[in-house]
């Protein structure tokens, strides 16, 4: 490095910072969710240097991280997101768990003590690597200011591995502050590989021979041209056409050829599975209960099943049904799409989440987002909205809650023109409130439905489901979020956001077609 | 275990789960901060069957932690953790990191998927031990639910390990509802180390030699008892009391010999200690700057300077201490005691930290309990309070902020009897806001001070300490919060805490009068 550093006797172009910034620009970031501290001051103070990247301001590194998988999983883009630290990046680690299960291209850059200061143990020093292990599949710290660009750009390359994966690059702050050359070119986007003709011909043959046949899709699969190409496979031989029950993004509503998701109790996803006597998988794995109970199966289908890869994850699942289809001489019209058919307005006045469901099916806008960690209280609409009209769907991909609101902000940035509706339930919601001020602050137009049951109601299920009979009043009070009742209107108007409560259906309708009706950020508190 | 099983031919005394809570109450183990999920329910369940454990509920694992840490720092008992798998663990590693950092006697009980699940890589797996491992003195994955018990054991004793530290179990759901033998035995509590003979001499001869001595002071020394001790050596030697600008604890106001905390920045830190020839360092390490800067320096104490151990951190500081004054042949009376000396109420009108400082520290109970995350605002009420009534100073020992709020929930679960004042800059405020909640279910007698400036105020001054000159506009929105203002008065209510605004120096000392003549949790919102 000294002598490198000697040639350059006139005045550095650039810090490291700046390169980096510059260098994340040229490929391709485009937004910075960020939530600094004292170490990320020069990244900071780069960003104002560089007109392509868009700093976007989160309360909290779990929002942060979660607007970043949001922004991932609908904008086909790298995600960046600026942490501080050790601790910083270990509040984002769970929604950047969730994001690592959704394959979504993210780049976390982190801020670290000055290299020569890490060996002083001051307060905030931590292994910022151990921290990121977990969820990243690739980690760099970056030594020197010189080369922090080139990092920058192999960091961008990593994440966007297909299907996508997590990166996280780590930035000393002196690597930040000392001079570079300048930025780095971007390296080639990694293209998703093909599948081999052998598991097309095994496939086509294995679906021929089958008496109950599946497809369970995944990924880009799960998009219009896809499924429509997976329609013909199923119109040329009676396949079923599924997805994972936290399918990452999935294409609905009309015009889209529908797909089963798997249901999420374990004996429910044995029950949905049993005929199957051949599934081809296309960038999804073979289904698996989210949690084991005793004396319940951990693998959802049969033993006698045959399953075969048509497309791995990081294969072209699109150009692998395309070929199949091919290969079975599927006819050119597959299954037909779902029709536009609203459900009818529900009849009654019992206020619960499948009258929601219903009202929400109703309204929803042509090129919704739905972001769904609606719990215990997410299936209704989910059933509703299947002729709804077309949409997408996002969901909680690894089961850590606390990413509906986030996730739901991060679309919305990635797609400002489309209406995001985050289906959201009360427990879950108290993680991540804070992406509200984000989308107040951005002026996003994101619509919150609080499913408030004041309860962790999935875990009064799940006390009974594993066995624990009777449980006691120190037990229910653990699952309990009566004393005091959130109130989930003044918690998003402490941050912002336009909120009204629902008791009612007829009241849910008018704030829900209000809210629809207007671009910006509204909360309603649905109290079921 | 085939073997084993068969022995018990008659029904089990009790599950996994069930033998681990009864061991950890005989343990010492009387409060568990839980946010627990599916994979936890046995142990929930089993709460009930254990007089001797209070569950407390946090609506997230941030606030979790955070509790834990407070109440570790004020019961000396091992605070328990219940978190749900990697994600949970995950989400309550930034105040763990803090816990670490000030030595709490943590025990985290992780639930983790049953060990034949893992395998399965269902959406919630994750490698647990890898996120517990950067704050962990101790990890164990129990594999058995006959042994669950005395890993339990074992836990609490790492715990209490001087000076205290972190230890995480992880719970496997079929350990926790898998037939057990019954609950483990305690393990012996750690005694702290004594100091070597030589080590005092060693001090005692330095002491001696110097011309501007001083003891840096941690932990337990920290108390009245050391710190009166401490007062007879400083008598004898002329040696300056320090303590870290983030010590855990320490015991202040009247009646307590003060001590004097190292500034902040590192330019204060050195000129602070740049007359030093002497320094003993009793529980405590030698001093650094938080975070590097270019040009400063890294170390605080002047290159000529001794640094010797009287103790280290795992050794009997008191007691070391005692030992010097002996062989220093100490008076008996020291440094005089700190007099009950309250400030002026402050005249003008202007609402500033320091002025607030003034009228806290005025109103200040006998007993109470501080939980400092002031930031920027802090200082007026550190600097206000040394001659008022005795209290304990908590600070934030990790450097990362969210710890405020769930510190002084823990600390007021550990000391019902005290008065709990939190200081809370309002971007701290934002990352843990969830403990107020548990503050309002448990009617704890907390009352916090958010200091609302309306910006992360510490970066707009490391913006330019760390050179980022003539920062722009997307700069310094990265630091500004007033883009939606948060109301921290709705974001309490809605949580179910009484809260009030203050825009003035009366406004503030009305409320704050009223929160100390009550009990149960407020919030003042002191609009700066």
């Amino acid at each position: 490095m000294r002598q490198a550093e000697d040639d350059h006797a006139s005045p550095p172009v650039m810090n490291g910072a700046q390169s980096l910034v510059r260098t994340l620009a040229g490929a391709g970031v485009e937004v910075c969710f960020a939530n600094p501290g004292t170490s990320e001051m020069h990244f900071v103070a780069a960003l104002d240097s560089e007109p392509g990247v868009r700093p976007i301001l989160g309360l909290f590194e779990g929002a942060v991280t979660g607007m970043a998988d949001g922004y991932g999983r609908m904008a086909g883009k790298p995600a960046c997101t600026l942490l501080h630290l050790g601790p910083g990046l270990a509040n984002g680690l769970a929604n950047l768990h969730n994001a690592r299960r959704a394959n979504s291209p993210v780049v976390n850059i982190v801020g670290d003590h000055a290299t020569y200061h890490a060996q002083y143990d001051a307060p905030l020093t931590s292994d910022v690597a151990g921290f990121a292990r977990p969820v990243s599949a690739w980690i760099q710290s970056s030594p020197s200011s010189r080369t922090v660009a080139a990092d920058g750009a192999r960091a961008v390359q990593a994440a966007l591995a297909p299907p996508g994966q997590i990166a996280t690059l780590i930035l000393p702050a002196d690597t930040a502050w000392n001079a570079a050359e300048g930025p780095a070119p971007p390296l080639p986007r990694p293209q998703p590989g093909l599948a081999s003709d052998a598991a097309i011909d095994r496939v086509a043959k294995a679906l021929r021979g089958a008496r109950r046949p599946a497809l369970l899709l995944r990924g880009e699969s799960l998009q219009p041209a896809a499924l429509a190409t997976a329609g013909r496979i199923a119109a040329a031989t009676g396949a079923r056409l599924l997805c994972g029950t936290f399918a990452p993004r999935v294409a609905r509503g009309a015009g889209r050829v529908p797909v089963e998701p798997i249901p999420y109790f374990a004996e429910q996803m044995v029950e949905f599975l049993r005929d199957l006597d051949v599934v081809a998988l296309v960038g999804e794995k073979p289904p698996v209960a989210f949690f084991a109970y005793p004396g319940k199966p951990s693998l959802g289908l049969p033993d006698t099943c045959e399953v075969h890869y048509l497309a791995h994850p990081h294969e072209d699942g699109p150009a692998a049904l395309l070929a199949l289809a091919e290969a079975l001489k599927a006819p050119r019209e597959g299954l037909a799409p779902a029709p536009l058919d609203l459900p009818e307005a529900p009849s009654g006045d019992r206020f619960n989440h499948y009258a929601i469901g219903a009202l929400i099916a109703r309204r929803l806008p042509e090129g919704a987002i739905v972001s769904d960690e609606g719990a215990t209280s997410g299936g209704g609409t989910l059933a509703a909205s299947v002729t709804a009209a077309p949409h997408d769907w996002l969901r909680l991909t690894g089961g850590s809650i606390g990413q509906g609101i986030p996730l739901a902000t991060g679309a919305a940035v990635a797609a400002p023109h489309r209406k995001v509706v985050c289906l959201q339930g009360d427990g879950g919601a108290m993680y991540t409130l804070q992406a509200l001020w984000t989308q107040a602050r951005e002026r996003l137009d994101v619509t919150t439905v609080i499913f408030a049951n004041r309860a962790y109601a999935i875990l009064n299920v799940e006390l009974s489901r594993v066995g624990a009979l009777n449980p006691g009043p120190k037990a229910l009070s653990m699952l309990d979020l009566t004393h005091p009742e959130l109130d989930f209107v003044k918690l998003a108007q402490g941050m912002g956001v336009e909120a009204s409560r629902a008791a009612t259906l007829a009241e849910f309708d008018a704030q829900f077609a209000s809210a629809m009706a207007q671009t910006g950020p509204r909360l309603i508190e649905a109290v079921l």
